[in-house]
């Protein structure tokens, strides 16, 4: 007979205890997300959750960085030598994300979070914006280094202009979100950024 | 003895009202908000309040209106020819708003009220936002007529050029929100929009 394996049986419990988290959130909103309820849903009992995780906040975070992959923060930009191309194809993948109605769903339960909780919209920008902007700066200094950028751009304001018309739009609901909605964004962008 | 002007004595209640939502917002949030606690503050009835609003939520985009002083609709960018100038202003007065403490409690109330409900974020888009996109879409054509933006430049996409990176960073608090970043804004989305 074999011996079980701790660390699988771990493993299983973690990826039942986040993908239960994310299910909850997408099917009721956050606010009637309870630890309880994801303990119930993964079958593990309360205590494993809290050994782990210090509050549903915290589940909930892991739940989106396992859902989107960005769990081991190693997210990075294309890096073809087309700028323009690099951004046209992330700003479509961000465009297919909130069309997508669960992760819409999930992102708006995390955005109304983060109006109510700065220690969570602290974690949510450190955890899972943070290393995206992160990652489009080092494409944007790349692309400096190249010339294709202007070397005195602010690139803080630079992931601004790329990302925030499309959050905009996102969060008001103004207007769909389209390929060619987001090949518009990311050529205005690069007439911003380009060396003179 | 002066008969009481009953349309003096209604536009002062009207007030009171939109006083008392506003202030009971900036106080305890929205989610706190409750027409019996309007009322109160208000020194009317109920029933005064059932009678000219639908709802809580109408109420408070009404208190929203009276404060920022858009409440007529006329809202209008300045337009003194020189473009830069006129967006740098704007982009300063939004800053301001947002660093307002009451101004921006009652701004993130209302995101999250918009969140929650999408009857109320199309009120608020239709009555607070979609006015203040179409002054600023207004000043871009005489731009355009200027010759200082490109004919074909997608107004609806440039507007969120101008106010997605400032209502990104506000939303996520990734940094300050200064004049100096107000310029910078505007200087990147005046060489994007600018006839080539």
């Amino acid at each position: 007979m074999k011996t079980p394996n701790p660390a699988r049986r771990n493993e299983q419990s973690r990826r039942a205890i986040l993908s239960a988290a994310f299910d909850l959130v997408a099917e009721s909103g956050y606010a009637k997300l309870t630890v309880e309820a994801i303990a119930a849903r993964a079958g593990v009992g309360k205590q494993t959750i809290y050994r782990w995780w210090p509050s549903k906040g915290a589940v909930f975070v892991d739940a989106v960085l396992a859902v989107t992959g960005d769990e081991k923060g190693h997210l990075a930009l294309p890096d073809t030598g087309d700028l323009g191309a690099d951004l046209r194809a992330v700003l479509r993948a961000i465009v297919d994300e909130y069309n997508d109605p669960r992760l819409d769903t999930m992102s708006r339960a995390m955005t109304i979070e983060a109006l109510n909780d700065p220690g969570i919209n602290t974690e949510i920008v450190e955890r899972i914006m943070g290393p995206h902007l992160e990652a489009t700066r080092e494409r944007l200094r790349s692309a400096q280094r190249a010339g294709q950028v202007a070397e005195d751009a602010d690139l803080d304001v630079a992931v601004e202009l790329l990302y925030g018309p499309i959050y905009h739009r996102w969060m008001l609901r103004t207007a769909p979100l389209t390929h060619e909605y987001a090949d518009t964004v990311a050529e205005f962008a690069l007439r911003a950024l380009r060396a003179a």
